[in-house]
């Protein structure tokens, strides 16, 4: 590079709505704690990852993939597309693809929510909604669980008073387990207010009872619901989510979304992801599985674990200073990333991913060893 | 899905901005066309895509890293970014990345222009910015090409007149293959504005002679260099591009990214891209060739290949009717797809990218034909 500066022009402005968000996220990924202590993880159990990973025949598809990835993706993702809308009952209107669900929860605050406008959350929710609200100038207002649940009533009475233009509702939730009856869900929509969209997260969809997931008319302009391949699908690091819905809610963000974001070999991942159903039942049972011995190692270290219906279970440990400790403790001294949720009242818990058996074998001798030094 | 509605609910409204924007965008890929044709392309040499492909490192690579994609990328992108910043003698904090440079050109949109406000770029220059901008409410003021090459005093004094706070610049310039010289382009450095940013969109560079790439202190606030591993490095699939600037103009992008945006096998793909540097060198001496071939053929055929810095040539073909012609024609008759400029004086072309030795000689007959039958 050139020589420095002789004289140091100044830096343009930012837009104020940038220039006013805080310069640090709250994203600090295992990576990250890896170079800080110097060491790699034993485990990661922090980020709800698939430690099952994908299916052979996932993985088959994309190092075939490989040797087309200098070929931009279809734009309109009309496979996968078409596949989805085949396994929803749905057609390709009412499907949009984007770079996982975090890059769709943004492009729905760009086209529901103005700078200013007000969305619901549960205080203490995925915090990944709240960052885009505020990166969009929006506000944010928060309604806390109530029985470690969220408060579908508080939700919708809150937007209600405040006349809220998004309410955002992860159902399971994160980073409870929990979930709401499809007739609860069902209740909360017919009170959303006018001008109100619900923005349904059901990331963990696959996870959760068939009572867990409301029957939404694929027309209702009210709802969109957002779904991911990060989780039971295991492809994480591909990058894919999408969203369905009324295709008048849902098409505009055509207008909006980066056309080519979704790569040729995520779009193949995805693809052959939702053809191996196989693959995503015997996840689900492993992880049910999962989360019974989990809930039994909690019950034997005098704790009890949150009904889950995810691949994580929140575990009650009572005090958000005990909660602070053991992940600390987990982390520095066993090299298990874990994470825990960021308000009352769940900051009491733990929130553990549930691994493949060897994964929670190595989980249980670290817990049990830092419960110990308590 | 549940039954439709009785009565239908309305749409909740959307932000103006968005609202405001056509339904249509100007990015009908090649699949699009296939669809429309019922069959499939002969050969792709519309987007620039390199059909030289990635390197066998980079694809080995890739196969390896199917076996992690169960795992989120670092979302600090450490490991690439610490190699992007050796590659360019930088440090860490004057990197950053993005889902391709189509995604970057929306988070500078978005961190340096404000609603009304107003960014210049050359007229028929890349869709892709003007569609940024317009999707983030600002407005474009647009300067001709002339003597077939962005105007540089045109562009920056355009800047000046309107108060621009962004300038866009793409060299080697898309869709006209031309470049600047350094020292036209560190004198439109001086005499931007205050409180204009230079978007320097550089996704060609590695085929550009040295003498097209400026210069500009590292810390210089007022530029930044968009670059991608769509192009030379073949991995248009992947959705990898970097912006690197001064810290403090660029470390803002921090606050708006989708911080898990760019996958794990990305991240993979593009750090053993980026150490294939023979690859890329081999890349760029058969495009070389290519470009004189695709001169050579344009001579022959009485037609004149404007000069090239990028992977794609662009052929005056005298008029825009001739021009669409030409492009229709190698479409449905041949099943070539190629693309051509979209304002005057550059729509008297066709663009053409060069393929291999192979997709040239496809391209060679195809063009002969529909050529004899004008």
């Amino acid at each position: 590079m050139a020589a420095p500066l002789d004289s140091a022009p100044a830096r343009p402005a930012l837009v104020s709505i940038v220039d006013a968000l805080p310069a640090s996220t709250p994203f600090v990924g295992p990576e990250a704690l890896e170079r800080r202590f110097g060491r790699p993880l034993h485990v990661r159990l922090g980020a709800n990852e698939s430690l099952f990973g994908p299916s052979e025949r996932v993985i088959e598809a994309m190092r075939q993939a490989a040797l087309e990835t200098h070929l931009y993706g279809d734009p309109e993702a009309f496979e996968l597309r078409t596949a989805l809308a085949r396994h929803h009952g749905l057609t390709l209107d009412h499907v949009v693809l984007g770079s996982g669900i975090d890059e769709l929860l943004g492009l729905f605050v760009r086209a529901y929510l103005a700078p200013g406008e007000i969305a619901v959350m549960s205080l203490g929710g995925y915090p990944t909604f709240a960052y885009q609200v505020a990166g969009h100038g929006g506000r944010i207002e928060t309604v806390p669980y109530r029985d470690d649940r969220n408060d579908a009533e508080g939700l919708v009475e809150a937007a209600r008073r405040v006349g809220a233009r998004l309410l955002y509702l992860s159902n399971p939730d994160n980073p409870s387990g929990s979930h709401l009856t499809a007739a609860s869900q069902l209740e909360l929509i017919e009170r959303l207010p006018p001008n109100c969209l619900l923005v349904l997260d059901e990331a963990y969809a696959e996870f959760a009872p068939a009572d867990a997931i409301p029957e939404v008319s694929a027309d209702d302009p009210r709802v969109v619901r957002l779904r991911t391949f990060s989780k039971a699908h295991g492809l994480a690091g591909m990058r894919v989510g999408y969203a369905f819905g009324a295709a008048e809610t849902i098409r505009p963000l055509d207008r909006i979304r980066n056309q080519f974001g979704v790569g040729r070999m995520a779009q193949a991942a995805a693809l052959a992801a939702l053809a191996d159903q196989d693959h995503v039942a015997s996840v689900v049972a492993a992880v049910a599985q999962g989360r019974a011995e989990y809930a039994e190692l909690a019950r034997e270290l005098g704790f009890a674990a949150l009904p889950s219906a995810t691949n994580f279970v929140a575990i009650d440990v009572a005090t958000n200073a005990c909660a602070k400790t053991l992940l600390a403790s987990l982390l520095e001294r066993e090299g298990v990333f874990i994470r825990m949720p960021g308000a009352a009242p769940l900051d009491r818990c733990i929130r553990v991913t549930v691994g493949r058996a060897e994964d929670r074998t190595v989980f249980a001798a670290a817990f049990r060893r830092v419960v110990a030094c308590l």
